[in-house]
């Protein structure tokens, strides 16, 4: 990596780390490696002698050699990509890969305001085929700005990468947890420049647990929505006269997890059900990462999976661990030839299917 | 590559080197560089030991320490993959990517029977057009557990690709021969995760000459399809009576390749045939490894390729190959010039570029 | 990288550096580093003496020992990569890839002559379709004969990659500029190919300016097009009496460079607009390149990058550019707030914001 030998002025950063603005501004200091002093300033009562420094009385901004401040997030990311002084600055300044940052970064602003629209009314059929279409549009456009991609500058990750990956990561948390809302399902270019930035150190160290931007994004959301209250959680959707519900519920507790329950009535779903799985089937589980997992032993499985003490018990021990799953095959095995038998009592093969899967129980 | 220390138990598999579980066993094997005893244990006439050894008397099955069975071919993989022996286990098993696994190979489980299904039936259209939306579903799932791809989870080869790509070497071949059907034509996630195990040894080196998966799949096929009874054999659509067959008929007899003729009347051709070729042109050729090729003339350099004796003759002779080159492309001019003069004799051009590419051969 | 021992045979190029077909026999001299003598013959009053050696009064042709010509641009392609001299000739030759070579270069053909058809009448809607389909039907049958891909062959690069690359830059070129045709919109595959034959030293030294291929193709365009006569200069549309194509053309004229301007009246642009910019916003600027850049303020920003002058001036400062920065960002948040002042004029926040604004100026 090749290091300018210029000492860089002193720099003052007031900051809050779960704004996405902010977040921009700390991927530049960690792609440059520079050496920078934070304040961290809260949303609510921000103190009078910032509002004195900002008069805009927004994070982040940046004090030079305490006195000159440096205002509006894109401009401080620039202004440090640009100082003569720490590790390579970001991109070759082309003027076509300058157009290319310029332009996708002002129509992603557009984009922005397009998704937070879209998330006071999540709910609405009309609004979620209108904000496909423009995630069509933004990765349409993405795609035609590259040649090979995976940035938006093609190999180059750029002040354009570093000052939208911020909010893909809160959005693409949001649109999941509150909104169910795939982000990237209509959108393969914009998923690929989100994985490969996430594997950047850049990106991973200044990112904070998912949970913490749900719970921060909480009070933006309306308060009709399905999962309002749940509070950054686990939600678990599914009628709890379930025999399968009940037996997720239970496998929770008796992990210490409490996940926030959402009753659906599998014979009689509401109709934003089918954002959360198109298949219909409960008990589904949410997590606070995003995921969505389907099918009750799939999710007791997980849950078990997620839960610390499981790695002392089995592991390496694969006579163990097979006794277990066969346990647990062989008991789906009778399940199922349980009900067939029941639903024809005077088939044959129903007989002897279950007396065999009787056995091996 | 790690290795640990522990000694494995002795491992005694019984096998079916046809048999896709078997396969997913092997995979298993070879990943972690077990040392493994082989039963091969027959389809038909299962011998009655057997039997006694597994009551489902299914392969795979695996005995451990010349004691204790492990049964059903999911189970086995896990089990060899939880032995403290050889390498590295197969991927991390990180809550997440169990979960990927898990939930993937259970809709893999429903593709398989979907694709079972339309096989019985698979040049009725609609069937056709509902195996599409399921394949389309199945590669937008796999889309949505990937972030990066292209293995289920991410750049971890693990369980879930080891038991689908037996699967995946089976269908397509069939699919392509028996059905002309494209698995991977609305599927791109799924053919790049195919592609990218073929180049693993473990996966290349158990998998055996497509054409024996063809024959040994041959007898569940219905028996009133275009190509039943071609027993893997190339397979060759067009008129007996059309020169350019014949000539490909000659090229094939010169090269002892006997294929198997479908009768194709190019100006009423049967609705299926669209399936083979949907711009309708006749000859086509239909390899036992599924590659369909099209034109005469391509056809014909195919097989004078892939017949044995090529080689020697003019390999590195650059003179003596484009004399043979430039003397099919005169052919070629002078046969169209040809037939543009038959249709226009009185037009002048016509006639000076039949002179001059006659005088060129 | 191999080198055969073998003396290769004096070689003599006809060519044009500007023809596709030259190029092609020019990748192919570049892939194996052989020794060629070059003669440069124009497409306009072509030498007697050179009539004489090819009939045919094609370029390229290739003199081999001072004696024996090889015509046609793919049998000299295939001629020099038989010569048993230089490096490793082009791709492993299984029947298979030279099946993919062979089939795709003559679809590739059928392609060549779409795109010549629509060059006649870029502008007609229907026509634009089906070409749309045209190229979604070759990217197809790329992606089917690919496994892994980038290339035709999949990681190995052949003749027919060499073979259709020069089409492909030309054609891009043109399609854009003339017809403002994106020929890899709807063509993932394809454009992915080209890209990384880009980077292929040996299709990029042999790659002219693309402002001279454009300048070649234009007497082959219909004189009837909006960009006909602007010779492969900068094309700026929009209408002269706007503030906004008033500013972009103030600053093209103090970095010298003369668009060649096309009017467009912003509340009834012609149909054909929609073509070069679906958002029908004006001004927009057309490069030689081929790249077309929106909205007047990264229009110009593009300008003063794209001049030589820019780099001396401020780079490496980077207080300097923050103070342009900011001046420009805080110019747009005042003309804004003004903008909404005047249609407000009686709205508190927008008096407050118009205040602000003015005050950071």
């Amino acid at each position: 990596m090749m290091t300018t030998m210029n000492a860089q002025p002193a720099l003052k950063l007031f900051t809050n780390p779960l704004c996405p603005y902010c977040q921009k501004v700390e991927i530049v200091i960690a792609e440059r490696g520079l050496d920078v002093e934070r304040v961290i300033i809260p949303f609510k009562d921000m103190p009078d002698w910032y509002k004195q420094l900002n008069p805009r009385h927004t994070v982040p901004s940046l004090q030079v050699d305490g006195k000159r401040m440096v205002f509006e997030s894109l401009l401080i990311c620039k202004y440090l990509n640009d100082l003569p002084a720490g590790r390579m600055p970001l991109s070759m300044y082309t003027p076509y890969n300058q157009y290319r940052i310029d332009f996708f970064l002002q129509q992603f602003d557009l984009f922005v305001t397009a998704i937070r629209n879209f998330m006071m009314d999540p709910m609405n059929e009309e609004k979620r085929h209108s904000l496909d279409e423009y995630v069509c549009y933004t990765d349409k456009l993405l795609y035609s700005l590259q040649t090979t991609g995976p940035f938006v500058c093609d190999d180059e990750f750029s002040l354009a990468d570093a000052c939208i990956v911020p909010h893909f990561i809160r959005f693409r948390a949001s649109l999941n947890y509150y909104c169910f809302y795939d982000l990237f399902e209509h959108a393969p270019h914009m998923k690929k420049l989100l994985s490969v930035c996430m594997n950047r150190p850049s990106v991973r160290n200044t990112t904070r647990p998912i949970k913490e931007y749900l719970v921060a994004h909480n009070h933006h959301m309306p308060k009709t929505l399905p999962v309002s209250g749940a509070n950054g959680n686990y939600v678990l959707f599914g009628s709890k006269m379930s025999p399968f519900v009940q037996a997720v519920r239970l496998m929770c507790a008796s992990k210490k997890i409490k996940p926030f329950m959402i009753e659906i009535n599998p014979s009689e779903p509401p109709t934003w059900f089918a954002y959360v799985n198109p298949r219909g089937t409960v008990p589904v589980l949410m997590t606070p990462e995003g995921v969505t997992i389907h099918e009750s032993r799939t999710i007791m499985q997980y849950i078990h999976e997620v839960s610390a003490e499981h790695d002392c018990i089995y592991k390496g021990d694969a006579e163990k661990l097979y006794a277990v799953n066969f346990f647990m095959t062989a008991t789906n095995w009778f399940t199922n030839a349980l009900r067939a038998f029941l639903h024809n009592p005077t088939v044959k093969e129903m007989q002897e299917e279950l007396v065999m899967t009787a056995k091996q129980l």
